[in-house]
């Protein structure tokens, strides 16, 4: 075990995407437990593009990570060292441990996992805060019925392909739009969606009008920009728009595009609403129980991508996200 | 009475705002009913900002006003003669009988008006579809609590009047965005709105933090643009925005501003949510049954502004709407 806890702290506030130079590589002793405290060694880190939004200065859903912080970021790892009465070492834990190798803990927000029940990635994905994202933002804010047409965008990432596949599960007709071939043979082929649009090389529009043609009753939004605004010209009556995410917006520098055609949920008598899974923390465990059920019935696929190399590879591997570079969900490998 | 009936007739598609050679004056003789049959003289025709969409191609929640057609327009008038054994000559009767002064009817969404329980140009507003339209918006798309604060856009129009008095005859404390110090003058004094916000002369944003310094509950929009993005930026947790209409984007000529600051949906958890008049007619009536009784019992002032000229007046007036020139209701007198 080393004796040095690399971290990875943020040097400054992006503009755009994210430069080296907005990281610093910092160095301190392993941290030693107190009384009620552990340490926890990070074997993988959440990548995730909410991290952009946490980069920025202001008031959001969270407080923005401060200049001169160790990076915010979701992360599974081992306890090393303890002397808190309800985690030992070799206990697997989740929590915000942020970007470095070692994390000193008093369990606050930390969840025990059980390595033999899924990999550890999956506890950052489809087992974590994406999966939870996606199960409440479909049931509970998208209020998703059975026949329903569902779009999701970002269908290819951590959230969307988990949406996706709750929604077939559910009785739903589902439409997933992502960028490239392989990413929408991956949704058609191995996720069961009934079909894909890739963004890249098809008109979304137009593509949309095929695969939906008596409109979308819900859509599940993880993307924004000129997606967001094509599926608003093919809403159903009383549509349900659930505003996830925007990572097209995350890097704009001449401010975010609003969607130019949000008249339609006026045509549409339809709704728009933003979610937040953290609201629905006290329900997580029902949640990932029913989730780990799917699974388990081959019903529901996770799928990691794992970034290798270390602390050294967090900014470039982060900038794969807004690359679309990622199918599923993209975490770091630590150690492990 | 006149044998020839005048009428105004879409000539073009506008762009922009409608110029005087997008209309034409027509004359042809006025109709003799047949059986089951009524003629209609017109005494007042209703100015509503929906008309611009309604010269517009393409669906929408009504279809378009074709070319060459008499346009469309809510219209109160007396029945001059009749074969129809449901309305007598000297009825007063409310329908969508278009620009022109005399219209033939067999009846179907005619509703008999009482000239005696309020003036005609009010069957046009609070007690026609301005009214139903706030009163629908604000209490069934909105969901109204008591204790929200309510802000609504184009406050001293023919539905933002209404609305924002109904809010407060509810128990809301209500903010009216009004442009110009008389419209805002007339919403705090006269109809008791607990502020007013002159987007021609403040802040709009610095104002809403003053006027709400808790955040807004429900947004009720009829102008989109600048002041629906204002007006995201202060969403309290669980906000509902109720979109009515975008009555600054109407006449865009290079496309709708969409509301950059949406975004916020995600951080208030807040919701945006269109909503249509007539999917609430069955209960037209209720509504302005409870409406009048406001009205009655003082606790809710109609006031219509009147324009004069008779049809030929009707291009220069409907562009009043556009320029926020009416306080309460735009009517175009045709004759009493």
């Amino acid at each position: 075990m080393s004796s040095i806890n690399r971290q990875v702290r943020l040097a400054a506030r992006p503009s755009g995407l994210p430069q080296p130079s907005d990281w610093d590589f910092t160095e301190e002793p392993v941290p030693t437990p107190g009384e009620g405290e552990f340490v926890v060694a990070a074997s993988f880190i959440s990548l995730d593009p909410a991290m952009r939004g946490w980069m920025n200065a202001g008031a959001s859903y969270i407080d923005p990570v401060e200049v001169g912080d160790v990076m915010r970021a979701g992360v599974v790892g081992r306890v090393t060292a303890s002397e808190h009465p309800g985690f030992d070492v070799g206990d697997h834990v989740y929590s915000a441990f942020g970007v470095q190798e070692y994390a000193l803990s008093d369990g606050k927000g930390a969840i025990k996992i059980d390595p033999s029940l899924a990999p550890l990635p999956t506890y950052l994905g489809t087992l974590g805060l994406p999966g939870m994202t996606a199960y409440f933002g479909l049931l509970d804010t998208g209020k998703l019925k059975e026949g329903d047409t569902v779009v999701v965008s970002g269908a290819a990432g951590a959230v969307g392909s988990v949406a996706g596949q709750i929604a077939k599960i559910k009785g739903a007709r589902v439409i997933g739009i992502a960028g490239g071939e392989e990413k929408c043979r991956w949704l058609t082929e191995d996720l069961g969606f009934d079909a894909a649009i890739d963004y890249k090389g098809q008109d979304v529009r137009a593509a949309l009008r095929e695969a939906a043609p008596t409109g979308v009753d819900l859509y599940f939004d993880n993307v924004g920009g000129e997606i967001l605004d094509a599926v608003l010209t093919r809403l159903a009556r009383g549509a349900r728009i659930v505003i996830c995410g925007a990572v097209s917006q995350y890097n704009a520098t001449d401010g975010v595009r609003g969607p130019a055609n949000y008249l339609s949920l006026l045509v549409a008598r339809a709704s728009m609403t933003g979610m937040v899974v953290f609201d629905y923390a006290a329900r997580y465990g029902l949640a990932a129980a029913e989730i780990a059920g799917w699974m388990s019935e081959g019903r529901l696929i996770s799928r990691e991508d794992i970034a290798e190399g270390g602390l050294s590879a967090f900014p470039d591997a982060l900038l794969k996200l807004f690359a679309g570079e990622n199918i599923g969900k993209l975490v770091l490998r630590v150690s492990d």
